[in-house]
């Protein structure tokens, strides 16, 4: 099975592919999508919807995992995530139908260390070690991608509780 | 000139086109899309897609306005209707490019009622009087939708500054 993550941004949409072969993650592949800072919200909103039609073509995921929205101290910034969100969702939707998850941060570091308050860089650290990498995979928003994929690889036996709804 | 006035929305996403003739607005249909609260998220985004999609398709406006998002109490819904609205752009932008304008509920009370503080039904009212209809639109999302055309029909000679950024 092949499963998609997917980082959700505006500026940046961080993606990572990864194989389940005999129950083993392996890396396929991962990158950013990034849109200029200098384009208005609406082109930056379709060169998403190109880039990420692209790479779902390429990778043809089975599965496609995304973290879940957090709202912390930006609202502005939150509201363009949530614009480019509804972009990705839309554009994920056509190629997999119902077979889209998504996860909190706190499931992601549960699933990945155990533990709840892990931070990023154990996260890093993990994903690392569970793909055999030799180094952690850059940039960050796609090692965050990766780690989504990961944690979907894991629970995927209760996904259904994880659809999105 | 035509314009599509839209009141992005998850659930119900208002419409309403209208043509400058001789610089007086008249009003040519107007409408809802409503997306069913039991659908999941990502099919109710392809909804609102789809539809609109026919809607330009049908009226192929050369100008699309839309009410800038506003959260005030309910964050859950606001992250919904973001997610909507990017979708919505990502749509409209396809059909006019850059001609995409963004107007805040202050400024469509200020264009229609020339007070910042009118209440909904005033908007309404000024809705109906300056398109010469004989009742107010129905329903609340399609007046609504209407009164964002019409702020834009009589600010669009500024109208470079409410473009999208």
């Amino acid at each position: 099975m092949r499963i998609l993550g997917i980082d959700p941004g505006l500026a940046t949409v961080g993606w990572g592919v990864i194989d389940m072969i005999n129950q083993k993650p392996k890396v396929v592949s991962y990158g950013v999508i990034s849109t200029p800072k200098d384009k208005r919200l609406p082109e930056r909103l379709t060169i998403i919807e190109e880039d990420l039609k692209c790479i779902i073509e390429k990778f043809k995921p089975d599965e496609i995992a995304l973290e879940e929205l957090f709202f912390n101290t930006n609202i502005t910034t939150g509201i363009n995530v949530a614009q480019a969100r509804g972009v990705i969702l839309l554009t994920a939707v056509k190629s997999v139908e119902g077979r889209l998850y998504e996860y909190t941060p706190l499931q992601i570091k549960q699933a990945l260390t155990g533990y709840g308050r892990a931070e990023k860089r154990q996260i890093q650290e993990m994903t690392k070690t569970f793909l055999g990498l030799a180094k952690i995979p850059k940039p960050d928003d796609a090692a965050d991608a990766l780690a989504v994929a990961l944690t979907h690889s894991q629970t995927s036996r209760l996904s259904s509780q994880f659809k999105i709804r």
